[in-house]
């Protein structure tokens, strides 16, 4: 079958045929028909700092996807049946460690991934732990296979306290912007988008943004007016820049909370007195979607139609393109960017 | 200046002159625009066993109202000024106790209520300490008048969960009605309401309601549709009713959370073991709103316009015509019913 | 092997052979050490009406025990290894619904439990889901195997806020021994213990209870006293007793939390406006235990010695001398009785 | 009346008298008896870029105390009478804003501060209002004089789940040594406790440690032994130091929480993703004491006598030995330093 692979350290990925995986008796084996490329494939096509230090290569890409059971492992049968459209979980946890038996297991220290440290869904079909494996039940596929990082914003936003509050969200890519419609739709009572770039701005409006600005003056201006001069009771810092993270702390109202999602390059150094501990701030590590809560409310938001996320995918294009799925997140314009495969 | 009055015990309320309150060093002194009449003011009226038992006549009626400072006591200053419109939590509270001192003042044991316990609203002015009071900055005074029970819906559905639940709202009176917008603007997945009245199913079904359905199996079956055949997460009970409160336990989830508001009378038994233990649920009894945070999440939810209390209005009489507005009420196909007094 | 069972519908328990359950692939064969008995198998003895509509004899019973792992099935090599002393959670999930993905397996509707639904403990060799199955790590088998309903008792317990709070427990069982002990190990100002029986009140006051009263206008009293007036901030209602349930509601704070661990039979009216409303209180249903949270609390507790229950231990029996268990049992004077097997 | 006085900005603090305070009709009067010594004194004795930028001399210092009420405004007559022992909250907050009225009083943007933005309790009497002010009804007055550093200890472990954890503290000054004794008291599974005080961890193993230990890897050892592996559940940072900063972060564990209490100097650099997003924790700022419901929890804990703080205080000196005082401060192995001035 057909499949985006790092065929060997070094920049670049190869577009080439690999073996079918085999169904185990507690997998499912799913026909692929959406995938969603992330800026993790970039960092790993562009064999970065962080690729070197974690990939294997060779490896197949991709931990975004949907698509229909093909086969069900022996021990999985009453749970699943061939014919079933499923997204799934991308993370493979231990099952056994204190994190997994108390539904944190986003934060299992023996977590693999899928495209990142076993073979992934960029290709034809995939293997993946029946336990892993989430039906759509009327979610379209394509919607499907955005629900991994769909669902990093729904850990992100659903951890803080919505309804009524003033969230700030810093950061427009497609989690940011899928943050602002989730936020709106648990009742946020305004909602700032803050972004460099006007495309993703717009996305940001779209979304239910009530302002989409550019760094500046105007969204403390903006924050204040919004929170009667309090500050923004929720910020949630989605683009890992610097400034930022100074932003979140300087904007978030004493005893405000910050979600962190954004990955920060190296050291970044903040003044702990100042920016965190006088305001009496609560600040929160996001890392993957809660197993399996963040599913289980992200399901609901979908099937109900509270919640659209269609709006942020802005590009489509077959397995074979890949590297022009890669420059249009390169080029910083895109929303989500999807691979059509097999429907 | 005029008044409605519980002249003495007995059936009815007179109209009449009662002296102008003086404005205490720690109070504000606000003219009435509007007041709204609740179903406690219907008990004081047809004089119950409940009003026996804790109304004193000669009193002023009437416990929710909104109008304008115009005179400030001097322990007050800084804080309000005459022309202001405001608001006012009506259940006056110690400040001292373990409860007051924890943000819990909604509990407080020595709590008294204007127009139950000391001299109410339904008059041209009333003196309030400062610290009841509350600014309307833009929330219309006929909206402010209803701010206490709209605030016992607040209270009732923001401590639960609320963003992609389904919730089940028992009883579409006013506050039930309001109910079903907070829980819609909070983001919940589906609503639905449950009332024996079609005028108020159909109130219920304007303020957002997914379903509005008179009692009957046509209720579980769209609660367990709604849920996926788990029921609904949170149940607001705010009918009183006995079969309601059987209803509530039946169609929540185990696991789920039931908010009782409305009061039923006299014993009910219940089996504690298979309708609330097996099931793991939890259970909250409100009462009041909760100070200040019900206050202030209901001003953030108003002054955004993520909730429109307005179409819950059925009803206004000027404070002469209060036999009509208790009419209206008991008819049982009113929803908020108000007393237009001096704007 | 040797196995207490429930051979056919009507009284009595009998002991005779049964055949050596098989370890199936995601098995885990235990050979039992000590077994607990519960109220639970007394009813079943008795065959009481809900033994009746519950119990499919001939049925090996008891759902207590620890032991040590004599074989692994093929699925679970990685996780156990025989020769480990264990004990197990004896609700069996099923591991696919809501409550079970999102931490809550305690209240999955599938719930089987063994010795009730499949076979029990009360004998030589039980095989186990090895996802179910706990290592023990230095703690006693003896304590193993009462993990279970010392797991209601943490479960009870730490899902209030403890540190600091006035606790009464209504009720001292086995389980509300263990209770008394839980909140003193987690911080209780105080923990006031009622029982009728003198011999379970001085078990109590053994586990730590500040007060061990029989009911009476002393408990009022004390709780009073020790709450500054104003009522326990929390209460664990583990007897099931009709005046219990009403003493609870009475003696809780304003605001206060009802924890309902025992079964009451059949319907019991309360006044839900008096008791419950108008005091703003939280009650929540507790039925098994937090899968795996609550076992993740109750190891740290054994294994750093804060909390030690082995005073409730008060009988040992051999397998054979089921009855005499039971006697002790019904003369309620017994702590926890323990079935000595095959250590 | 004598006091130590700021007399000027620069260096030292002198001792000389000052007119005695005026009772306002909100406040209360109170005879200090002793007043706790604190590092912030040591800021303004020292006269250090904090102390220019914040103090306005001449200034009497002084922020920790009890005492006796000897006088009653007319507005807290009801509340307070002559002759009661008391402590009181030292931070003067406005009571209308957001945080006031929530219950977040230790937040509110107008804080003043006694003996920092205003005249403070190093002196024989102090007019505090009313709603500061907390009886002790049977604590003694050496212990209500440093209530207040005890409550930064009790808010600073209290806002994290104790019951069962593995507690680090890093920094075992006063605040450090009353947050072993607090941990413990609620039920912490072990505390391990790190200074480079010698002296300091003798005080914090008297007042409860698992381990008191100089940092090193020992501290790793003792954390990861206690914790099976996981690592700290909670951390309370108690010291300002920038390593102890990266063990905060390097010790607790996937998924636990980081409470901030010492105050870094300037801009600290860490790696966001690695010290606390891919980690997942929660870190808190915490700054005062909750009002009041920290207040409340320390008062149940020093009644009951769960927690007894006695062993931290290290040195006495009367009111004209602030220079020993401080010296004590500075030596680095002092305990608490109580001003014995009026009883």
């Amino acid at each position: 079958m057909k499949a985006i692979v790092k065929a060997a350290a070094g920049q670049g990925l190869v577009v080439r045929d690999v073996p079918k995986p085999a169904c185990g008796p507690a997998d499912v084996l799913i026909k692929v028909h959406h995938a969603g490329v992330c800026g993790t494939d970039l960092h790993i096509a562009d064999w970065d700092e962080w690729a070197q230090g974690r990939i294997k290569p060779p490896l197949v890409l991709g931990h975004e996807f949907a698509g229909e059971i093909v086969e069900v492992g022996a021990d999985a049968r009453g749970e699943f049946e061939t014919g079933q459209l499923v997204t799934a979980e991308g993370h493979i946890v231990c099952g056994h460690c204190l994190q997994c038996r108390t539904g944190n297991g986003h934060i299992c220290a023996k977590t693999r991934i899928i495209g990142v440290d076993r073979a992934g869904a960029f290709t034809e079909f995939i293997a993946m732990p029946a336990g892993n494996v989430m039906r759509l039940d009327g979610i379209p596929t394509e919607i499907g296979a955005i629900m991994d990082p769909m669902g990093n914003a729904f850990h992100t936003v659903l951890t803080a306290e919505i309804p009524g509050s003033v969230v700030l969200v810093l950061g427009c890519g497609p989690i940011g912007c899928f943050a602002v419609g989730i936020a709106r739709a648990a009742g946020a009572k305004a909602v700032v988008a803050v972004d460099v770039n006007p495309k993703r701005l717009a996305l940001a409006a779209t979304m239910g943004a009530t302002k989409a600005l550019q760094p500046g003056p105007e969204v403390r201006q903006a924050v204040m007016e919004l929170s009667e001069g309090n500050g923004a009771d929720v910020v949630c810092e989605m683009s890992g820049a610097v400034s930022a993270l100074h932003d979140a702390f300087a904007l978030v109202r004493n005893g405000g909370r910050v979600q962190l999602l954004g990955i920060p390059k190296g050291d970044i150094p903040v003044n702990w007195a100042t920016e965190i501990i006088f305001k009496g701030i609560t600040i929160y590590g996001v890392i993957g979607r809660k197993m399996y809560e963040t599913w289980n409310q992200m399901q609901r938001f979908l099937r109900s139609g509270v919640f659209d996320p269609r709006p942020v995918i802005t590009h489509r294009f077959p397995l074979e393109r890949i590297d022009d799925a890669l420059a249009a997140i390169r080029s910083g314009d895109a929303g989500k960017v999807i691979i059509e495969i097999g429907h």
